[in-house]
């Protein structure tokens, strides 16, 4: 089959790999019918040191069931899937406790050596806490809504909860890539009222209005953090919802934090050590996310996808076939696509 | 009249000052009839760069009312007061939502300038948003656990709320101090099963026990993550609250936190970063905590002072009178004692 392998930085190619099997009895393996490309695939793509082997790639993907282990109770030959970025048993404790992202077996699809989505097929480990059968068609017209569920609008639902985002909360998010608009969407469906957006990118900015934004904030630094006191009486947001993980993103999003507020993070941090630590402590700002556990919010999201009420596929605004994927990732990193779907 | 001034590292008065008069009409004069030192004396006390004028110092006190300005309501005369350490002018829109460590009128006693507490009488500016009134005689015999509203008890308590502690959930303290102590109390009247004190003074742990502790780590940094690891199946307390606010309590806090679970943190943190962002990040925790609202906890901690359920008074181990105050800093910062009551 082919398969996305990533040898170094900016060399992304498709290649002829053995066809996904099952290995263990708790294993299955899925036809990828949709995947994508993250915005978090693109620190290997500027940083990766040369690999011979190569790194496969891809952890969001909705498929349909070729095979399943003798323990594989949940999901059957045919079902349509989705596939999660994070790869969890379901029966730990904290798979029980719903934070599947902290799994005694926890591993990263297209990561530290795991297999990846873009490709023709992937075996799924732990198929049973893994996977979430949908209810749907594999040529559904949701798809891409429905593909989010994997990654971005779980891990957007996910900075939202963390930062306590609820009705007459002002809202700020910060970053205008697919989690932070997923971010707005969840916002909007958690009743805030006022949600400020913090992006300079005006296609992004105005796919957020449509979201639910209701601000727009393009300045950075002091000039952002300025222009959304200006916007929230002077004193910061109830709900910062930080999106990107670069030290100024983390700056801005503290001091954008009303005293006693919450930040949720999910942009993967770059920084060993947290920056605004005093400034978080002395306004009691409280700081929580992480990698999202979006198994478990699928429950609560699709219904809303399904009727229609959010639509977060409206990220994708490029697709691709395999052969496709790597001037999908130039596009990216260069910013001429937001988010690049993938049709093997 | 006659106040503890502190004029450089080491350097701490008793020096004759102006008596503590009505400025504005929103002030009250107490005269103070506990006081005590606090741990965070200790830092200008080990770096405070030489001043001629000086710092007056002291921000915990239980005092009596001696006069009011014209627009003081809610405490009179005679009545005995508890001094937070933060002034809070009562009307703003943080002291209303409970958060007068945030108020728009905020202020240290002791600190930046204003007055202090280790003295014979204090001006509180901003009187009835500052004050609390208690239901007691000047000469109690609950004075030491009274004043410790003031400051560690309400602090103590802070952590733990912040940290999630209740019912069922592993509790583990990072630090003796007088504050650690009260965090250990205030856990246990949360409802913690599990308190995993860490701290290596013998006096202290012991007295850890007596107030709930069910666990002493005496170790440092690896080995103490270590060992609170074995004391909760490997995974980590559900809360942790953070008493010291040095680099390796904190890094410490991140490491001994279960995943998902939450650090409160009332040290006030010594790093413009925070360390450990990553680990935090990856598991999930949520960091909170800053300067306690200690004002509107009284009124929760006051009826467990008051009917002996908790006795967090018993953290002072040693009184002084004013021209002891030096001494007793003396004392504190080599640790010959925990915490030290003053009755000027």
């Amino acid at each position: 089959m082919r398969a996305t392998v990533m040898h170094a930085a900016g060399d992304v190619r498709i290649e002829h790999v053995p066809d996904a099997s099952i290995i263990e009895p708790t294993d299955a393996v899925i036809r990828v019918t949709r995947a994508c490309i993250c915005g978090s695939d693109l620190w290997p793509y500027r940083s990766m040191q040369p690999s011979d082997k190569g790194q496969r790639m891809g952890h969001e993907a909705i498929g349909v069931v070729e095979a399943i282990g003798a323990d594989v109770h949940t999901v059957k030959h045919g079902d349509v899937v989705v596939m999660p970025f994070a790869i969890s048993d379901g029966t730990c404790i904290f798979c029980h406790e719903g934070l599947p992202t902290a799994c005694k077996h926890l591993g990263f699809f297209g990561n530290q050596g795991n297999d990846g989505a873009q490709a023709e097929a992937i075996r799924i480990p732990y198929a049973d806490g893994t996977l979430f059968a949908l209810p749907v068609e594999a040529d559904d017209a949701l798809m891409p809504s429905l593909l989010t569920l994997a990654d971005v609008m779980g891990t957007g639902h996910h900075a939202a909860v963390v930062a306590k985002v609820g009705a007459g909360r002002n809202v700020a998010v910060v970053g205008d890539g697919a989690v932070g608009l997923c971010a707005v969407i969840a916002a909007k469906r958690l009743g805030a009222e006022r949600i400020i957006v913090l992006g300079r990118h005006p296609d992004r900015v105005a796919l957020a209005r449509e979201f639910g934004a209701t601000d727009v904030v393009s300045e950075r630094g002091a000039e952002a953090v300025e222009h959304v006191r200006r916007l929230t009486g002077g004193e910061g947001a109830h709900s910062v919802l930080e999106c990107v993980g670069l030290r100024q993103a983390m700056e801005t999003a503290v001091e954008i934090t009303r005293p006693g507020g919450a930040i949720g993070r999910v942009g993967v941090p770059q920084d060993a050590a947290m920056p605004g630590s005093q400034p978080a402590f002395y306004n009691n700002i409280t700081v929580g996310g992480g990698p999202a556990p979006v198994r478990p919010y699928i429950r609560e999201l699709l219904p809303d996808i399904l009727d229609g009420r959010i639509q977060p596929g409206r990220v994708f605004d490029s697709v691709v076939d395999l052969n496709g994927v790597p001037g999908g990732y130039r596009a990216m990193d260069n910013r001429k696509a937001l988010k690049v779907m993938i049709r093997p």
